[in-house]
């Protein structure tokens, strides 16, 4: 199978956990707003094709299929792609895990924008450095602690004792929170060993380490979901 | 299968929205936390069981199953329920469309705990009515045409062409936003007869038409996720 994904061309964002799938898994794909320009995937939203209507990126096209949501893409790519076990429940729990990164990845998104997407975040700087305290104090232990748990239950090394789109999301979410937070990761993260080890495992991938040194890879920036503003950390 | 759900005993929030599948569905439940205590359901999230750790409730037992997530739980119950169409693309479809309605509702808890969770709402009342107001003139519009949309392309009725949780969800969400914002959705519910139609169908299901005459079915509170605060709500 061919895939198209579709995602923004300027930032990671929420496609990142798809792209990654894909490159480690060393599935042929397009990525192509980053080929043909945002202006046609937009059209996809505008609905100008038959099928499903997405609501936002990223969508995936799978042969006939049209798939958006993040993690409903990937439980759609877990099992062509060898990247989740093969059990109903295992499969169910991969969800279940994507989901709450999903979660935590959208109210890192509101520590940088906790008024309104629609404004800049300099017309919110001051709820940001409200929101961005609590979410260091209180949300990040909250759910970061939740992850290192889940890893000990499952015996240190894989959420799902094998690997899986989870530990390839668990990467990413521990990468871009160390980039938009280094300060506050620095604190948090010594109550994190096995996260953290995974982070190092995943990065040490083959096809992995090939995609993060490619120009394929973007760099973090302050346009995506994962930013680093120096007022929004621990302070110095 | 005889169920058990776990979910917060005073207010309908996410747990709702699988409540609404097994009454629907006229499946056995347990609702444990309403008959036994939030503390029973608390112990989970602290992990003194086996198998996986939920991060929040609503969560539910199906046999050996612990599923987490609403969505994750949605797309289980789904086919024993009869809840969704049978094919894997209808699936996924189904959980495409879950998982928008999903992020509308972390849009609209947000819009009154903009700041952050672990503050009352007089804590951040004023962030609160700058975000309301972007939910309403922006958000609102986007997701409610959207979906609107979906209706109209799969031809008017459901979204999946048959009935399924997802018209459960969308019955559940238009209520609870007329509850909270019943000005503004008096005003923008003018554009969406194929959403409020739908609303109504589902209403008049005779199983859901029971469940809501039941006490079963908590009233919509301020200690919930849909809140009516007036001030948040379009100016009178």
């Amino acid at each position: 199978m061919h895939y198209q994904l579709f995602y923004w061309s300027g930032i990671q964002g929420r496609g990142e956990f798809v792209r990654l799938a894909l490159e480690d898994a060393g599935a042929p794909y397009d990525d192509i707003a980053r080929e043909q320009g945002d202006d046609v995937m937009v059209q996809y939203l505008d609905g100008v094709h038959d099928g499903p209507l997405p609501f936002a990126p990223p969508f995936l096209k799978a042969g006939r299929l049209l798939i958006a949501q993040t993690a409903n893409i990937l439980h759609h790519l877990g099992p062509p792609l060898d990247l989740v076990p093969d059990s109903e429940s295992r499969r169910l729990l991969a969800q279940q895990l994507q989901l709450t990164i999903a979660d935590l990845v959208a109210e890192v998104h509101d520590s940088h924008h906790p008024i309104a997407g629609s404004l800049y975040y300099e017309e919110q700087r001051s709820e940001a450095v409200r929101r961005a305290a609590d979410l260091r104090e209180t949300r990040l232990p909250k759910y970061l602690d939740y992850f290192e748990q889940v890893l000990e239950r499952s015996g240190g090394h894989h959420p799902l004792h094998a690997h899986s789109y989870v530990d390839l999301s668990l990467f990413q979410l521990m990468s871009g929170l160390e980039y938009a937070f280094p300060r506050a990761m620095l604190r948090i993260g010594r109550q994190l060993p096995l996260l953290r080890a995974l982070k190092e495992r995943v990065a040490q991938r083959p096809r992995v380490a090939a995609y993060l040194a490619s120009p394929r890879r973007l760099p973090f920036n302050e346009s995506g979901i994962f930013r680093h503003y120096p007022e929004l950390d621990d302070p110095a």
